[in-house]
């Protein structure tokens, strides 16, 4: 399976800054997927027009499964991802931001500022995670027992994950 | 009062499949109420326009004031009926699938993908639940206490939940 | 710093009716708030429009950088003023809504009928909080810690909270 990993950073996408979430995103699929997958990394801009393009581009001409996508979920002016998230999607899955701002509630107040959710493009999973490095790991580890099946679901595939990293759970029908 | 229990299942509604989650559904208010009911039973193929028929239906023509529905919530393609209920509803109410998928969230990780949820349409509440018998018991027994009142301020009707089984909660004024 | 503090409902709104909730925010504020802010109090009847028209005076016109508003968030038909926010609002930040119903229903199963919420129409942030003084009080502690930093990344300006009361917090960079 391809799996898209988008930063959206104005700086970065500029090349001021060094981007450190895209590589933490990787860093952490590496750690608990095993078998074959391919990492599609991409740096874009902040805005809603931006994030709408590269997930467009990532579903329909690459056909990656899953989309990891960092930055511009707060109440910032630039901060658009979940519009254009919104724009390219079919279906929205409330559950995942739920989650995420519960867990990182547990750490930080600010956490019920962040607008990060999943959502499907076709058969293709969305999933908008925080910009800090720490958090996308606190986050990511908070949902990704659910992806594997949630992508099996959907259509898009089969990921397989370590089981002594993440157990990816499948219930018994 | 008039409750709908929609089944939305397609093999349920070819008959390959004996449909065991809208009985269930039946059994669990048979359980819970006291007083006068009547349940109108349906079975609905999966899709949008599916559902948004039946809840056209029983809304409009049967004029229940509650619709409990069951199946087609997950991220499978097949699994439209959020879509169809926010085709026909007016005003949502999030706090029932926040609180069915943290609830169901303690025993399964993959509740996070479930997309159920509550809306009203005019004064009917519709109420969507997952598919499987066990999990709808779960998430019924959640959200029933609140559905009286909810009935009540909606300007549905009266609904009494039985002392001993639910209770059904009305805030002091 | 200017606030809007709106109260939403008809009777209030015909002099009926002593408005305790205004007044029970506005409490609130001059316990946690220190520095210079400005209340801008408004009470208006319940629906869309009214509560679109009273948001587009107080963010456009008064340019206020947030807007606390109180009233018609529940299932009653004259409950309209989350639809009223979503006809002027941006952006939304369903963060404030889940942690309000989730720490409303320690206390009452009837939380989950709450349709509260927060959002930004441009760099103002606008919460609805619950219509009862008791309630008010809950929730704006749950979510007044979030609200300095918010007001911050959005652009609306600086608010300052009082350490002693309630700390505002903000992510160390």
């Amino acid at each position: 399976m391809k799996i898209g990993i988008v930063t959206v950073s104005d700086r970065a996408s500029r090349g001021e800054y060094t981007d450190l979430s895209g590589p933490a995103i990787r860093t952490f699929l590496d750690r608990v997927l095993v078998g074959e997958w391919e990492a599609v990394p991409r740096v874009v801009p902040d805005g809603r027009e931006s994030v709408r393009d590269v997930l467009i581009d990532l579903c329909d001409r690459e056909a990656v499964g899953l989309v990891l996508i960092t930055g511009g979920t707060g109440p910032a002016p630039r901060d658009q991802t979940p519009e254009g998230i919104a724009d390219v999607a079919d279906r929205e899955l409330p559950g995942f931001g739920e989650l995420m701002r519960r867990i990182s509630f547990e750490t930080v107040p600010t956490a019920i500022l962040s607008r990060q959710g999943a959502s499907l493009r076709g058969t293709t999973l969305i999933v908008s995670l925080p910009g800090k490095p720490a958090a996308i790991d606190v986050c990511l580890s908070a949902v990704m027992p659910a992806i594997p099946y949630c992508l099996e679901l959907s259509g898009a595939g089969k990921l397989e994950t370590h089981p002594e990293q993440i157990v990816g759970f499948r219930p018994r029908t």
